[in-house]
């Protein structure tokens, strides 16, 4: 057992501890990240946003998903899309990263400790790995081991029939229906690449509403074109138990090949069917595996670790960023909160500016969003107004074959500034960033009116959004000419 | 016979002419838009930016073309792609664009006259249709009646084997070579676009570089992909005459499947082959068509009509925008040109700010840029330093299989202002509008460090970038943290 010390120690490899890690290490400092050899990367690289947006480009393409409008709602390019097909493509990625991260780690000298830490005094780590033991000293540390599926007692899981977001890729084929119980991102992405798939979907959330930060036109767009491809909703509905009927059991409903279902049941008195269950109903933080109260700290209920707004917990040198401090739990934001508390614990750094976040969701159309929405304006009194673009306008929606698709910007009818800017369709996570770029640097309606966009392109939907917004200022204040 | 009166007559109803009579019409003037019935949009809609693009969204498609790093280099989609495969998708977008166009003139009350325009006057022009005559008083005239493929009549064209680029269409197969004259965005974008449908091209061009507006490493990036998939590149090299060989006239070389071939002969002296060869240098501008000389105008030696910086003539009430003033002659250019035209004469109107102008050419890979490149700032002892990244380097691009891209920024290294942005790869034409609102609102490299941006996305470039560059100024520099 040798002792090793470090000014940092990171507990986790994923978005947070990689881009923390880095920043401390380009800052010059002696920095270790311990991970298990097998879960480099996180959750983000092995069962999250990698795994989960590959499968969903693979998708797209392999399903001709985006080119229905030319060549006919059932075109597909490979008419039986197999679990293969899209395991290939997903593990050639997960591969390439991991690749990717090690080299990072590598050529900025972070050490990387294989194993499994746990905090053995304030500034003591042991680490555990199948080699053995060994424990560093660490002058830092920064909390990143983010979180696992949370696993509720009544679900029977088995990895085959019933199971959570980290066993897709176990699934020996796909199913021809699924009920995806838990209508938060992660269900929401995954219940709307299955429907893409051509799976029958039941989509099960005990709230009445989903995605709530999101804007209510957004929503109910995504869910009308989820229902138009034969999603059911069934929002404000709890499951009260979940059972696996064998072959033998009957011949009705949906069953697998082997005569086999999934039935769920919910506490309305509803019977769901379907040849699986995926759940997704919230995440388990891993912070009550790390020891915590050997370093003064307790993890919270769902073993979330606590943090202000620099990401430093009440222990003056023990930091925590990722999802393991909650909300937003977005790989983009972990890195920023990694890298930031880095600056913090050695060189001073400025704060998240958390009303320019850009929030990715990776649905079917994709959603992207930045500032407030329409609720948000309404409900804190601010006068708005909008200006909106559908893709269908636009010479590059009608060339990429995109029957949905829309851009809304909000803003403040005196100033023009922009308060929000919301989009569901292609690209929507890249286009996001123009409006982003706006609001942070104070630019006004004006100048989507006044800046030319490349044509064909779908960011044209700013110039045709600004304009629509400001004919409605016209259109109340006539004689000022802004737009067309 | 009748008269009409207008504020406003536009000749020609393409990217210019459309948004120069629609914001006129939104400032409530009188506005007439002469164009023939079966040309309503102009080349944009029918021979130039909307069929190219289109195709190349096709071509795209249906060679599987992005998803070869996944599937091996020879995947295809379509084994065989047809010309009536590509004709198909053109034509549904066409025909959706021309409604869009005629709906939105007729929904801002602007009239659509049928015919072809003559000065008869500074303020009447005669329109004749083969439904007769008429004369309209104008008092103002917008000159947006663009440019056609210039005709050398040393090429012997045919429409079927010896082309320009109004006539791709019309070819009844594709041919399995091709040799492109002129390199120029038009040129180039065509042999990038056959080149990727598995075409032999041949690409001449008389000057010893090209696209020379554009920044040398991107050029370099594209001409080696070019080269990788078969293209072969004849710079320097002019074309002194151009024959068609019936099937009699010999065994060797490419031929179609009926025997013949064209042959280019140089002036060094090589013979160039192909089934087909596409001819597009050079554009000649309708100024000659106008009886300009009945206005008190007069059209250069390229039909071109030349206009100040708020697009007038010297007869003030006759302006001109889009293609028929010359360079840029970009759709996106032409619009606000038209736009800007109608402010001037009706309401005044800011003047356009040709240093943030997006450049896109839809090459495959495509390109897109704002600002100066590095030979421009270096030829004005501007020093500079730069960021870059790599498509390859980014989660997204594994996952769309993204073999080239790169995005590179330029900047001052003292006040860290962005003086250049460009790109090659997908999205590109999307993507350069973040690194323009940034550049537009005065927003420096330490934007891109500060950012959060969605993950996975392209746009992710820019923080990649951005920390790329800040680091070298840190190595310069040591001891100033920034970057990761």
């Amino acid at each position: 057992m040798n002792e090793q010390s470090y000014d940092l120690v990171v507990i986790g490899s994923g978005p947070a501890g990689q881009k923390g890690a880095i920043a401390a290490a380009k800052m010059g400092k002696r920095v270790a990240v311990v991970d298990r050899r097998t879960s480099i990367g996180g959750v983000c690289l092995h069962t999250g946003t990698i795994p989960s947006k590959t499968l969903r480009e693979a998708i797209l393409y392999l399903t001709g998903f985006q080119q229905r409008s030319f060549y006919g709602r059932d075109y597909a390019l490979k008419d039986k899309v197999s679990v293969a097909d899209l395991a290939f493509r997903v593990q050639t990625v997960m591969a390439r990263e991991e690749e990717v991260v090690r080299a990072q780690l590598k050529r900025n000298g972070v050490t990387l400790v294989d194993g499994t830490a746990r905090f053995t005094g304030p500034h003591a780590l042991q680490v555990e790995s199948p080699e053995g033991r060994q424990s560093l000293e660490a002058a830092n540390v920064l909390i990143a081991c983010g979180t696992r599926p949370a696993r509720d007692p009544k679900i029977p899981f088995d990895g085959a029939r019933v199971i959570d977001t980290d066993q897709f890729n176990q699934l020996k084929e796909l199913p021809r229906s699924m009920i995806v119980v838990g209508a938060g991102v992660i269900g929401v992405e995954y219940a709307s690449m299955f429907t893409a798939l051509g799976m029958q979907i039941t989509l099960i959330e005990q709230r009445p509403t989903m995605l709530d930060f999101v804007d209510r036109e957004i929503v109910e767009t995504l869910t009308y074109c989820m229902r138009q491809r034969g999603t059911v909703f069934r929002l404000g509905e709890k499951v009260v138990s979940v059972r696996v009927e064998d072959g033998a059991r009957g011949v009705d409903g949906a069953r697998g090949v082997d005569g086999a279902r999934v039935v769920a049941m919910l506490e309305s008195g509803k019977e769901i069917h379907g040849e699986a269950l995926l759940y997704s109903v919230g995440r388990q933080a891993n912070g009550d595996q790390l020891g915590l109260e050997a370093a003064g700290l307790k993890p919270d209920e769902r073993g979330r670790v606590v943090v202000d707004e620099h990401f430093r917990t009440t222990v003056p040198h023990i930091y925590a960023a990722g999802d393991i401090i909650g909300f937003p739990a977005l790989a983009s934001t972990s890195m920023e909160q990694g890298r930031l508390a880095a600056h913090q614990m050695f060189g001073g750094g400025a704060a998240m500016r958390p009303e320019l976040l850009p929030y990715g969701i990776y649905t079917i159309p994709e959603i992207s969003m930045v500032g407030k929405t329409e609720q948000e304006l309404t409900a804190a009194r601010t006068p708005y107004e909008f200006g909106i673009a559908r893709y269908d306008e636009l010479a590059k929606g009608q060339m990429i074959g995109s029957e949905v698709g829309m851009l809304k910007i909000l803003f403040d009818p005196s100033s023009l500034r922009v308060l929000g800017v919301h989009i569901i369709g292609e690209q929507a996570t890249e286009l996001v960033h123009i409006g982003q770029a706006v609001m942070a640097l104070g630019g006004t309606m004006e100048y989507f009116r006044d800046t030319v966009f490349n044509y064909p392109t779908l960011a044209e939907a700013y110039k045709v959004a600004g304009l629509n917004g400001l004919n409605k200022l016209d259109a109340a204040q006539p004689n000022l000419p802004t737009g067309s």
